[in-house]
């Protein structure tokens, strides 16, 4: 009963796709966030459900952790095994299973990633639009419950997933769900697994809404003085029910740092960037609308583009902020935050937050989904400085104990993992926060699947 | 321990508010479905969360069931005392509570119905969009996740409740999701509540999503020679991300009996109302392309109305649908059908059922919210006569498992109740099911919730 024997008891079975080599675990122990490396026992490459399974049972049986891996571009140390054990990396379950155009869905393997899937979508005419920047994959997005800029329009992976094969802890194959748009049949077991980050089940199967392309797209840029104009611009979009496909706030340090990075000349001041789906006329006619609203609210240069190639580079340089951000603070890492409020309150959060940060000397840039209330700061931190994290963390908190206060979340779309464990009593209540252990327990009475997140207890 | 002990123990606090007079257990044993009367042991009239909590905590301690009940106007014998016991009407917790006119949500009492706060939001541009047909109240709307004509423009229950204040079986009160438009922060507990049918908690507070009221409405009707066509536009309606607000489909049956309820002079054969909104150019537009769409699928009379009396008439008449099928059979009732498919199967199911009904004899309208792969079939029973409510579940049964073989659920929108429980098995596998067994008994270890639905054993 332990971890060991685990591993020895999976050994025959997996031969070389089970490793204990220590570049290997050194791999699998790193993550995207500033947590340190903490390699796990062994890694495991399934490539079939049963295969899963398997290890489920043993595990199970043996009392090893699980974790299992995606892409491994979780923002708050969803895939650090904080009690060792297996890492299970579904690099080798990454197919396309079916493809059903008249029904605008798909059916893949938790392997696959986003980019994957909408280049092999390319020629159907559909597209998966849920974008969270990184090239993550469609298991670990699901698990995350992850969204990103075209959330405002497409919603998230909550609204994405329809169905899913899941193995339980006990090695038990469930589904859940199905491919008819809607259900009343029952409890909502696919919704409780979208968000759960691999605690009460493992993803070996996903069915995800797909969109039709749109007809035509065009983006747009507008810069403001001031950061309150450009979010009264975004409120009146969404009360007008203009369908804007994505809206972003970057502020002023986001955009010094993406016109060094992809040498663009914006203006240096908050600035949304948009973006338009649909019918040739309409999006002419959302623009125009926008187009007003972002003059009425103190915008100047309102530029639209509808050349793909334009678009492109546009939401190249918004994906490689981040990238932007290191490049323009050698040596530091960001610190990032993920507060989600009634878009009432994202004027009143933006700015008491951005007040924070100039008392404290971080440089920090803001980047929003605004038009779902959601923005995320970066505090540039050294990664090897504790006082400098610490005084982040102090930082983050303050910004965190605000959101819940104005009724909000502390995790749009990053999700829980290490990091926003602590706030989760604050944010759901002590009563509902162990209701949700209770779940846990019920799924996973030995407490394998990846431990020590979400929770309370470990 | 027993019913009748809790009664008692209950009648002090609430004095007049708790009745045990027979006409009132009469009227609280009857339901909208062809289920004999059952009434309850008492029935209780909470005006607080507080009074939920000390009837949940009561009848825990006690063993006595609790039935939610909202409007009554369910259709699958969910609101059905069928161990006795307490039903809890909400009709004093009919309160708005916060109009939330900046973030587009509402925060109402479970008893509050879907007209009433319509008519309480006309002021303010906003509307909440779910419309089953029925004045049904919003709480028991959340319980069965209903959804209805809009759905396919505006989503179900599933997608518009944000927020839950929850009462659950011991007592302890509980509130789930926010204000915040999306959030990755922890299990789903408002999805799993929506569509538990009381069985896991009694829903005391809910926040609804609200849209703006469109700037342009416009209604069309469209005949068809043969179902086909009709099935056809509806699936290149959807394909071409067309936003239509309703698109519903009638057969002959329907319509015969529309004409004579409402007094309309429609064409006796397969039809299909749609609905648009957006602005005057776009609602414009997407009538334009629906109509050619109808005309290539063998349409013929395609008129649009932007009149707001017309439109009301025409879905006053869609609504009403259900007398007219009564009028229409005088002493008959429907034995209610509501399949979904995956929409790619949708013509196959209905004309595979169609066959079916042909050959029954039955009179059985089709009508169906078909741009979600929705339909249901009314087989028009005599309540008392045994042998045709057998035959009557016999086809029920037939399409039900031909929905199941066609990837699709047997419960679109009208929820589990009595009456599709012995189909849960089929459709989510015997683990899955087991599952929301082992849930139920997490949440209400003592059984007194809604006893005898939805979940395995009793």
């Amino acid at each position: 009963m332990s971890i060991e024997t685990a591993i020895a008891a999976l050994e025959s079975a997996f031969g070389d796709r089970l490793s204990r080599a220590d570049t290997v675990r050194q791999t699998y122990g790193q993550n995207e966030a500033w947590y340190p490396v903490t390699p796990p026992d062994a890694v495991i490459w399934p490539e079939t459900t049963e295969e899963v399974s398997l290890v489920a049972r043993t595990c199970t049986e043996h009392g090893c952790p699980i974790v299992a891996w995606g892409a491994g571009t979780s923002l708050e140390g969803h895939i650090v095994p904080v009690q060792g054990g297996i890492t299970l990396c579904f690099e080798r379950m990454n197919r396309i299973l079916e493809i059903h155009d008249e029904d605008m869905d798909v059916v893949v393997q938790p392997g696959v990633t986003r980019k994957q899937l909408n280049e092999d979508l390319r020629a159907t005419g559909l597209f998966f639009p849920i974008d969270p920047g990184a090239d993550a994959s469609i298991g670990g997005m699901a698990a995350t419950r992850a969204s990103g800029t075209c959330a405002v329009r497409y919603g998230t992976m909550r609204e994405s997933v329809m169905a899913l094969e899941v193995v339980l802890a006990d090695g038990r194959i469930i589904r859940t769900g199905s491919r008819a748009r809607k259900a009343s049949n029952g409890y909502d077991l696919t919704k409780l697994f979208v968000g759960s980050e691999g605690t009460l089940g493992i993803i070996t199967e996903l069915t995800v809404r797909l969109h039709g392309q749109p007809e035509a797209i065009s983006a747009a840029i507008c810069g403001f003085n001031d950061i309150n104009g450009a979010i009264q611009t975004v409120i009146e979009t969404i009360q007008m029910s203009i369908p804007v496909a994505r809206i972003e706030l970057l502020d002023g340090t986001s955009i010094r740092a993406m016109n060094a990075y992809s040498g663009y000349e914006m203006k240096e001041g908050p600035t949304l960037f948009i973006e338009f789906h649909g019918s040739e006329r309409g999006v002419a006619e959302q623009a125009q609308t926008v187009g007003e609203l972002c003059a009425e609210n103190g915008g100047t240069g309102f530029e639209w583009a509808t050349k793909a190639e334009d678009r492109n580079r546009l939401w190249s340089a918004r994906h490689n902020f981040y990238y932007a951000m290191k490049a323009m603070c050698p040596g530091r890492t960001g610190y990032n935050t993920d507060s989600c409020v009634p878009i009432s309150r994202l004027a009143d959060c933006i700015l008491e937050s951005l007040e924070d940060i100039a008392e404290s000397g971080f440089t920090s840039p803001l980047v929003g989904h605004v038009g779902d209330g959601n923005f995320h700061l970066s505090y540039m931190v050294e990664p090897e400085n504790a006082d400098e994290i610490e005084r982040a963390r102090a930082l983050a908190d303050r910004l965190s104990k605000r959101t819940i206060a104005m009724g909000g979340t502390v995790s749009g779309e990053h999700g829980i993992g290490i990091g926003k464990r602590k706030f989760m009593e604050a944010e759901h209540g002590a009563d509902a926060w162990a209701i949700m252990g209770d779940i846990k327990r019920t799924f996973d009475p030995a407490g394998i699947l990846n431990p020590g997140k979400l929770v309370p207890g470990n």
